[in-house]
């Protein structure tokens, strides 16, 4: 199978051509956090990212490598969630219109993230099906570009910038952990380690309660996404033809925490780096709690995904 | 009346003395706070500091400052705040003890905090006269150095290591805010600018419903903080006869900001910053927003001074 649909180049690419648009997000280390833990932890702070994600990076790439006769019409998607606030923001900074499908379930907040950055939304049952026959409506009628969260070479392109920019300034990475849900994220990450840093190991990490892409690499098989329980709402999808091909053959582990190590994570990183992470972004580090032995004394790269979470209402008392 | 008890070359040698132990944090800035403001913010980033506040730079200067054998039998304080806390760990970072006086009403959090530094806590009443009598009584009996929180210029000269940052990067800044409660940090950072940034205006923020401060300030004699209210509890304490001296004669104004402006500042900074604030560092972002016409276009430093808070009990909903 081949594992390089997308070249070193094409990354190369990517940020150059996402670079004015997106953050450059610091990373964070903590004290504390590694004398816990013994490893040596370097946080990528993606939920510094502008719309609050790393999607913006994926979204971004997408749009401005459309040609402007592909734009004409808009974009749309179909998203609940930081892919939804990324693809709006991205086309209002180009000035064309996006189509957004939402269940009508989806909570106000991020209905109205969306409703912001002047995108129109359509609302939908919240079943796949539902979701997929209102987006074929919507481009139907409107003729507007249609970009998936994750099964997109130009979206994988935009994520692996996160970790180019890691590589960068760090040159002796031995694990870079990403959150696998679709899988944009992680295939992008294993994509630049490959070509970037290739020494270093990449592992994916998913809850325990949510753990189709464990077993979908392990079986070499996708596996749905059915009934997964969670608190990590940005990880409930399931992985698709274009993420799984390249995670299969780039990706060297797909490790899954238990949910109660995942919202300790979560704790232990809003109360001793002072920053918000939302519950997707912990399953990295509780991997790393719950390996101790496997990660001790070594430096390790986690990317935190994203910071959007509902401020009233917090998993941890 | 002198102005500069403490001289550039004094906050120069702070800096130095302290840049191995200290973080040197991040500034960061944020596109829609900047468009709900009209101003441009860097926002020093102080709660990612060794014990999330500002306050373990002038612990750190104070105690790297004694000699050896002024260090010999511990070093001693009062507080139930972020100074108890950094003057805990410089005193562990030194091998040292620390004997730390806390009014029995301080919470939970706080006292295991200092406790996991291996400083010795001593219980006092919860007023001004009980702690000072406790701390005597630790001093007689140990011999140990007492550290005040901020009438000490080698704290002062620690706290000005914050701004002597924002300037070394950043060389157009028309203002910078800080909070004010004894006026370690004010102060401080008053003299920072006289000796790096002479262009840039001083700004103390205060809540109104703890103004002594502002009216010592505009009075030109120290008046007592008398039953201040406010949820900013780093700012309780009045200014001292060391720090009052240096605000009056280099910091050009003192505002003060409604309790309401620095809870809805406060929870700005944590939505769209995805960064964990005290109430105490959201006073400057208030006082921004109250004199938006002040500050438009204007490059407006502030320094967000910690990040220590009771993560269950929020005030904002």
């Amino acid at each position: 199978m081949k594992n390089n649909f997308l070249s070193k180049d094409d990354l190369i690419q990517a940020r150059e051509r996402i670079k004015n648009q997106v953050k450059k997000t610091p990373v964070l280390t903590s004290s504390s956090i590694n004398e816990i833990t013994g490893a040596n932890i370097f946080f990528k702070c993606e939920n510094f990212q502008k719309v609050g994600a790393f999607k913006f990076r994926g979204a971004s790439n997408a749009v401005l490598s459309l040609k402007e006769n592909e734009l004409r019409n808009g974009i749309a998607t179909h998203s609940s969630g930081n892919h939804a606030a990324a693809i709006s923001l991205a086309a209002k900074l180009k000035n064309i219109p996006a189509y957004i499908v939402m269940p009508h379930t989806a909570p106000e907040i991020k209905k109205k993230a969306v409703a912001n950055y002047g995108a129109k939304i359509i609302f939908s049952e919240p079943t796949l099906k539902s979701r997929e026959e209102k987006l074929n409506e919507v481009i139907a009628e409107t003729n507007a570009n249609f970009i998936h969260p994750f099964d997109n070479y130009d979206v994988i392109a935009g994520q692996s910038t996160a970790s180019q920019e890691i590589f960068e300034e760090f040159n002796d990475i031995d694990f870079i952990i990403t959150p696998v849900g679709g899988g944009g994220l992680l295939s992008g990450t294993s994509l630049s380690t490959k070509y970037f840093s290739p020494k270093t190991k990449v592992i994916g990490a998913e809850p325990k309660g949510a753990d189709d892409a464990f077993r979908s690499f392990y079986d070499k098989k996708i596996y749905p996404s059915v009934n997964p329980k969670t608190i990590c709402d940005g990880l409930l999808t399931q992985l698709s033809e274009k993420t799984f091909n390249i995670i299969i053959n780039n990706v060297d582990e797909i490790l899954t925490a238990e949910e109660e190590t995942i919202i300790e994570s979560m704790k232990l990183i809003w109360e001793r780096m002072k920053i918000i992470i939302e519950p997707s972004s912990a399953v990295a580090l509780a991997i790393v709690k719950e390996n101790q032995e496997k990660f001790l004394n070594k430096n390790v790269a986690i990317i935190l995904t994203g910071g959007n979470v509902d401020l009233t209402n917090l998993p941890f008392k």
